[in-house]
């Protein structure tokens, strides 16, 4: 087992943003300024062509942290941000590329390359969080949330099928194809984000995952407009699910 | 054109309830303790069998009131609370208590009875609107929304399809026959609540529906469960909701 390295810290606006590695992965750590008490922690998973630190996550880390107090985690997924790419990345992306360039469907491409980079990375997560469970202010008795879309639902759904320390999720902006077997085994509160107007994933498609989870509290948030269009407000209301969820509570004894 | 008169007035949790009248119809009207000021109107529109002081409508006012400030109206529907039921109502009432001792489908009577309600009830809403804004602390100026689910929606969507002072609602939990060509007219913000497992309305129903609308900024709230399961933090997101596009902040709690 490897444990968490610190490489850098900075601090501002109510929150300090700790750069860390747990074996050859890069991740961020960002936490309340205050400090030192126990809070709940929330993993995010970046979108595909990203990285750890993109604004989507560096903001909605922001609104978590300052919002709730919550400590927030985002590793860099395998051939992206900080990692490098094998041949098999290369390959893939260039897929992607000429399909888009063609007019033809990405659907196909970014569902088996994410399923590929998902059999990679849920261990990783597990790793990275049993190296955050490790640190005083997290520790092993806290509850776990998970945000993750598109590229961050494809790892997410089976990380979350398979780790019974998260107990919310959010996760949306995917195609069912190879995650609704696995969102079947999901029973753990779920808001899922869908565009209603998407031009890769169709409408069904969108409704299909959401429909396959297995929770008894799920809410779907389907918002007019297209693939990229999701609004701002969803990162607040990402905030209030996990507030309601996670709560500042003390956790049974397992 | 009639004016309003107050009929009875009583404060609680900071919020004053002032029962009034225009013509014929009785009404409630919320309001912040705190009074004076302008500030913007939210009608509400109750459930079918329901009427205008209904729980679920006190408990949307009081968030409304207390969290943004908003003065918030709701009038009994014909045939509702404290108005008289004519031979029709009966008629309509007697033929839903058979079907659902039958175990027959409510759609086509509740779709009937509603768009017979709303007929009556969108001039008594305009008149009502009409005399509220001659209160000095509503004003003719102040942005309006809508609140209805259910019944107030079979009653919201063609008011609002005529009534340009209303500038956002919410709306949903019911069949599209009636209401989708209306609801092809209204182009302004719409939050749109549906229950996943809905026992009476079908999935894809209640999808058309929402569908339906032509606004460029709409989002569905689906939720696991069954027709009366609404979770209680729709309530929380309309309030939001009416924050974002009213134009107020939420105060937390005290």
């Amino acid at each position: 087992m490897h444990s968490l390295h610190f490489t850098a810290e900075t601090s501002s606006n109510g929150v300090v943003e700790r750069d860390f590695t747990v074996g050859e992965v890069p991740g961020v750590l960002w936490s309340p300024e205050s400090g030192g008490e126990r809070a709940p922690l929330v993993l995010m998973g970046h979108g595909g062509g990203t990285h750890k630190k993109a604004p989507a996550m560096s903001g909605r880390a922001q609104l978590l942290v300052t919002g709730c107090g919550f400590h927030v985690a985002v590793i860099d997924a395998p051939g992206h941000g900080d990692r490098p790419r094998t041949a098999h990345d290369e390959r893939e992306i260039a897929a992607l590329y000429r399909a888009r360039a063609a007019g033809e469907p990405e659907g196909p491409i970014v569902v088996r390359y994410n399923a590929h980079l998902a059999e990679l990375a849920v261990p990783e997560w597990q790793a990275t969080l049993d190296a955050l469970q490790e640190l005083p202010e997290i520790g092993v008795q806290g509850p776990v949330g998970y945000l993750g879309l598109n590229m961050g639902t494809a790892i997410g759904v089976p990380l979350t099928a398979i780790e019974p320390r998260i107990t919310a999720a959010v996760f949306g902006l995917h195609w069912p194809d190879l995650l609704a077997e696995t969102a079947k085994r999901i029973t753990i509160p779920i808001e899922f984000v869908l565009q209603w107007d998407d031009e890769h994933i169709p409408r069904q498609s969108g409704l299909a995952l959401f429909d396959a989870f297995a929770s008894r509290e799920k809410t779907l948030h389907a918002n007019a407009g297209k693939h990229k269009e999701t609004p701002r407000f969803e990162a607040d209301s990402a905030v209030r699910f996990f507030a309601r969820h996670l709560g500042r509570t003390v956790s049974p004894p397992s």
